[in-house]
């Protein structure tokens, strides 16, 4: 892809955001282009090529948001970054056959949409010389957001979205869904048939101490203090946390 | 190495191809390099640096083919690459006391070629200011080729050459050793005890199923949706498969 | 961390050094930078943030040594690069409240420095716009070095320090604690049990064997030719290490 990218514009400034995510983890790869992409300058295009999809129906898109472009496959991958940024302006299905067609390959693969097709349209708008407008037919984007945490008497109910780089679980509990209790400050999370203590940072807890703590995107993790939470406590995509008010517990 | 680069030319532009070849193996490299290199702009200068005889006899060496240039071990790292590129044009070894030696560390390590001879000499040649001939002699490089495969009554047989980042195990058989049997399109491939359905995508089987497909670089690759076909059906470089005619099974 | 130093200055050049230093490994960390830092040119900006501390007391600081400023958390990460490049110039403790406070995000998290604090310093320094002297008031750093080797009649007694990339257990005895021996050349390693052939590649033994050499940083290492010699032979950091002069055995 990067190949790809320099042969149509030499000039581009192509960086890798992360090398980790688990392959064909669509949950994984929305949490890190959301973490990462809103901090590029506007005008960034960013492409995520997280595609089990690859080969089917899916369409191949373009989704603009807060001044950044998206190139990649719609199976919800860019639904939470476009939520940060302030939500979609504007979306596109990329046709190969239009303005695109002296940059994209005349016989993409079936496998490889990220070399044949999105690597050449990104390439196309970062170099300026397609329009976001251009690639294709308007379109409206899949959204796949994350399940809502749910308030009840205990407290507040919410999964384990994905593990980390390091091995922390992060939930979808977010530090606003917390803020407007009465009792903020007071609380312990339950996870995995374990009660932790809420913190602010790792260095809080002693050297391989389980904690709870808002993470750096503003959502609750389970961390161990120079450890591997997911690991040790066994933790995983879809596993149950609570957040209990004290008075409740 | 990168800092090397840049402290010969810091105007140099450096990407990474990949980070995920096994330490020492020259199967992954290659094809690693077959896969990825052709698709830079002409005028690329490539390192790559999987050197398990390093300190050796073995030659350091510069290639050049369709227009890119290759520096490295003369291992039979660069073959592939150089013939999907039209074959070598030129190759010379890499003499750390002509013309480079103002590049070149005059003490390299015994362990390092990559760091003390490999991008300096990159360096040298990506900059302008060495010219590929005068590098050193005229070398003729080391040519190492997969296993071709063999056709026979019952179908083709070919090996598992490498496995790639999904745990998709890739094998040397081409599109094109097939292509020319008259009942393309009505195959089946058995490997380790299976029989696996042909399909054109990974999407063309229910999650989790296995398969088997050309993939991206045009070779018969055997995988599982969603997961790792080179785990769960134990496959590994070397693995036997069968790509059998259905009027012969 | 890209995003935030491109945001602040398009024109930077951003590169990885490393994407395989353990969570919070301080030592392998050091390591890391010791190694590739001073190839770098003079004036380059090093970001590290393998920071198991963040959050706490510890300071945020940036250290100049050889003509390179570095970027990070003030728990040793800079040691031993500074050591290598001819020692601390000048050190700083980071203070977001003067001249950085347009760069620096007013409410950092408690977790991610790397993002918050240490990148926008980064930038301010590598664009131009705040000189080292600016980030904020002199500071001692930390000073954490890898414990020394010890030499009697037997021979040079180390320990692995760290496990490289390729398994290899690299130790704090240096070719000069070695070079004034008179039976330099003439040496074995015991380690785990075991006594290795020293060597000077990885070559002179065959695939599979065990030996001992001098890494490319110029420090004493056990390998296993095309091997993991870690996991073979279960080493880790703090594994003794004894090389015997021959004359002694």
């Amino acid at each position: 892809m990067k190949g790809v990218l320099l042969n149509l514009d030499a000039a581009l400034q192509v960086l890798d955001i992360a090398h980790e995510v688990p392959a064909q983890s669509v949950p994984q790869g929305a949490a890190t282009l959301a973490g990462a992409c809103p901090w590029f300058p506007r005008g960034t295009v960013h492409v995520g090529v997280v595609d089990p999809g690859v080969g089917t129906e899916r369409a191949p898109i373009t989704v603009l948001a807060g001044g950044h472009a998206f190139v990649g496959p719609d199976n919800g991958l860019f639904t939470t970054v476009a939520q940060r940024l302030g939500g979609v302006e504007d979306a596109y299905r990329i046709d190969p056959g239009g303005a695109l067609a002296a940059f994209v390959s005349p016989s993409p693969s079936a496998t490889f949409h990220g070399r044949d097709l999105f690597a050449p349209t990104a390439a196309a708008l970062a170099s300026g010389r397609v329009a976001p407008a251009q690639v294709g037919p308007r379109h409206e984007p899949r959204v796949v957001v994350p399940p809502a945490p749910r308030s009840d008497a205990e407290g507040v109910h919410g999964v384990v979205t994905h593990v980390d780089h390091f091995g922390n679980a992060v939930t979808n509990v977010a530090g606003r869904d917390l803020a407007d209790r009465p009792d903020h400050g007071a609380r312990c999370v339950e996870v995995a048939g374990r009660r932790l203590e809420w913190v602010t940072t790792y260095g809080s807890v002693a050297p391989g101490g389980a904690c709870a703590l808002l993470g750096s995107d503003g959502f609750l993790e389970i961390a161990i203090r120079d450890g591997d939470a997911a690991t040790t406590l066994e933790l995983a995509e879809g596993t149950p946390v609570l957040v209990r008010r004290v008075d409740a517990a």
